[in-house]
């Protein structure tokens, strides 16, 4: 097949591949075969014929149709009713088309002129977010590749804030952000990543379940400063990823802005409670925040990555990235060139996924996704106050549950083994209180009431072999 | 259309959008319509209607059909045989491919568990490109969101490597990276980013044409000891993104052996080279370096991003990130879960596409391409010694070639905006011993010597108005 270029054959192989893969989603939401595959990586690269691939190549469309079946097998079925893993999407039509376009087109808007309309939709997905945050009027935004990576541009431009010689002499010793424990880790990893070093997070005073107690922010403000540390930031979760519990961002926001602090909230997850009047208020006085970020691969229903990282105020990116490269970037293009507020130089217009969801299947579809994915974890809930056996240390606030088999007291990795090696469901776990919990994140739309019935019988069943 | 899941329409839709971008592929690659559209911002938000779709949704198929189009025409077209501007892949069927099973699956190769089969496939990806560098049997790679992200994961070990405390204590005061201004920005991003600051970074001596000389290796060595500063790293270019021209490499990589310095090679475009007996002799000693950034995006023919961040030995990581996220990596599985050695948490498993590549059009159409286009620079530059009106200041050792049509004096950059505006052409430019180039990177495979002799002619023609 060598020597074919793309238009000779991408209609033929695109069409067959596209009809494999919707074959392969059908029978997973249909529930059959395993949540994910337990089979080692040896074994999966042998199934795979990996080896063959790469060192000789030769492959045939049949082989290529049977490769795609076999991969997607193997893959973790996002839109298996069992799934229940992580806040990962289960894809959409509209977010698939998006890959595609981009698959063939390849249009990287680094500046706007080298990909006109992909800087275009990037800057109208943003603007939606923005508005939807409360940042239309002074916000600006940008399109990023995930939360990771988004949460260290917000800590970035905190840093620059902070301390405006650190992007071009270093980031000095004395540079602090205040976080919870139960901040994602990749909060600690853009500490480290940016000079302040893992021990540059200073832990915020949680209650029982991890979230921010807003009594604790001024003893830590002030010890902070009897040290001498200059604070960078406090980071909020909204909402925290192992628990999926909201921190009180209001009475966090009135703290900052009192003290001259910068807030960062990490909505990756729980941002897209914005969309939905009855849930927003999970996130009241996000707008007094600085930065936030939100991801599309979570909640919005497209594939990774797809992460909008927004800022109250223009201005607070005038210290960071863009001066470093003036020759290509022009002053007067700021919120044109995408480049000039982003970590990546070469990237893919990953807003085209949130804007063809939205264009084609409503906002309107979007939030009743999401309340219909935080209603599950209640119905969840509320199934486990209904017996016994299982406990739930909270209510939840989203679509993330933690919860716990009592007659396995702190077995409860090892019963999450069994479970998975069954097949039927796939749960994460999460230390809460020092003590494993069972966590489940009910992303599937395929998931419903008699899914977590069954997944509460399941585990009793696996509990009692 | 709202309230419609995955399957109950990607067939239908994926097929007739599979279509379309054909039509617009085969148009394109017959060298129709403008190579990069020259309308600003809101007409292109206009003609898109993006505002439309953002707060009314409603999209149908046939105006989505007529989006996807639009928004074709409206992009830059790198298969059109007049792109020639910047290093950005014209894609193949089989990058398609992959976008599209990773678009439907959305498996995200985190830790194994998530995703066995994509993080097999990251794996020997990784293996092969290892392989071609010279190390296969002790090194260890990832494949990342894109070169600036690798740039700064190898220097990050770099950092680690410098001092091992980096990661948990603060980036120290009196840490410097030595790198030839020729370095891509990110290099520079890179050690304000990680706390060295744009400061943080000393200029290596060059040559006219900015690549390293080897004879300013050791003042500069000594000079950076004097200012009692220690070195995190060397870094070289192959090939260096201005000029295409590689650095010195094995000269480079022998004094840093000899002088206990870690040498990062930035290859995000030249490691391709390697693909091919007769040109791998650019990057002679790059099997003596620690790091490499090897991007897929560029001369592998996938879809942005797709970069491997590969290292000469396995043990260089442990002192970054993998210690900070114990809950989720075990120690025992390096190698199998990818996000122990990538920024990323969440991360599509972007190795498929140069998998599929292989595997269906085997490596040797990769080198053929490689061959090819390099060549094509040779041939751009055989023209322009026929031509007393342009004169190039090297012979091109890649598929960069910088060059200048003589009349126009400095006033290059006036000629490349009225090349632009005809609409047949598009080259980027650059800045090069002070004074403005045409550039020419010839990445589409429809380009041939005829479009580059038209481009000569179309230059002198536009210049003449």
């Amino acid at each position: 097949m060598s020597h074919v270029d793309l238009v000779d054959d991408v209609r033929e192989v695109g069409t067959a591949v596209l009809e494999a893969l919707v074959a392969h989603v059908e029978s997973v939401r249909a529930g059959s075969g395993e949540v994910v595959s337990a089979a080692d990586i040896d074994t999966v690269s042998k199934r795979l014929e990996l080896r063959r691939w790469v060192e000789e190549g030769g492959m045939t469309l049949p082989e290529l149709l049977s490769f795609v079946t076999t991969y997607s097998d193997i893959s973790a079925s996002h839109h298996h009713p069992g799934y229940m893993g992580h806040q990962i999407a289960p894809s959409d039509t509209p977010g698939v088309v998006a890959d595609l376009l981009q698959a063939v087109t390849n249009n990287i808007p680094l500046v706007y002129e080298l990909a006109p309309a992909a800087a275009a939709v990037d800057r109208a997905v943003c603007r939606w977010m923005l508005d939807h945050v409360g940042w239309g009027e002074t916000g600006l935004g940008a399109i990023t590749n995930g939360g990771t990576l988004g949460n260290l541009t917000a800590l970035l431009a905190a840093r620059s804030h902070a301390d405006t010689t650190a992007w071009q002499r270093g980031t000095p010793g004395d540079l602090v952000i205040l976080a919870p424990a139960t901040s994602h880790y990749s909060v600690r990893k853009a500490a480290a990543v940016m000079g302040l070093g893992v021990n540059g997070v200073y832990p915020l005073r949680t209650d029982a379940l991890g979230r921010i107690d807003p009594a604790g922010l001024a003893p830590a403000l002030a010890d902070v400063r009897a040290q001498g540390l200059r604070p960078v930031a406090v980071v909020a979760n909204g909402c925290a990823t192992g628990t999926g519990l909201y921190d009180p961002i209001a009475e966090v926001a009135q703290f900052c802005d009192a003290n001259g602090l910068w807030l960062h909230m990490d909505g990756a997850h729980g941002a897209a409670a914005l969309l939905s009047p009855r849930l927003r208020g999970l996130l009241a006085g996000l707008e007094r925040a600085d930065s936030t970020v939100w991801d599309g691969h979570k909640m919005l229903r497209t594939s990774a990555l797809c992460t909008g990282v927004l800022f109250r105020e223009k201005r607070y990116l005038d210290t960071m990235f863009k001066q470093d490269a003036s020759y290509l970037y022009r002053p007067e293009a700021e919120d044109v060139d995408p480049g000039q507020y982003t970590f990546e130089t070469s990237k893919a217009p990953l807003g085209l996924k949130v804007l063809l969801t939205l264009a084609y299947r409503g906002e309107a579809s979007l939030r009743s996704y999401v309340e219909r994915q935080y209603g599950l974890a209640t119905e969840l809930w509320e199934l486990i106050q209904e017996r016994p056996d299982f406990t739930a240390p909270y209510q939840p606030q989203s679509n993330i549950l933690c919860f716990r088999y009592e007659p396995c007291g702190d077995r409860q990795l090892e019963l999450r083994a069994r479970l998975i090696q069954d097949g039927r469901f796939y749960l994460s776990s999460f230390r809460l209180g020092g003590r494993p919990y069972l966590r489940a994140s009910l992303m599937s739309p395929t998931t419903d009431r008699e899914t977590l019935h069954q997944l509460l019988e399941v585990i009793t069943k696996v509990a009692a072999v």
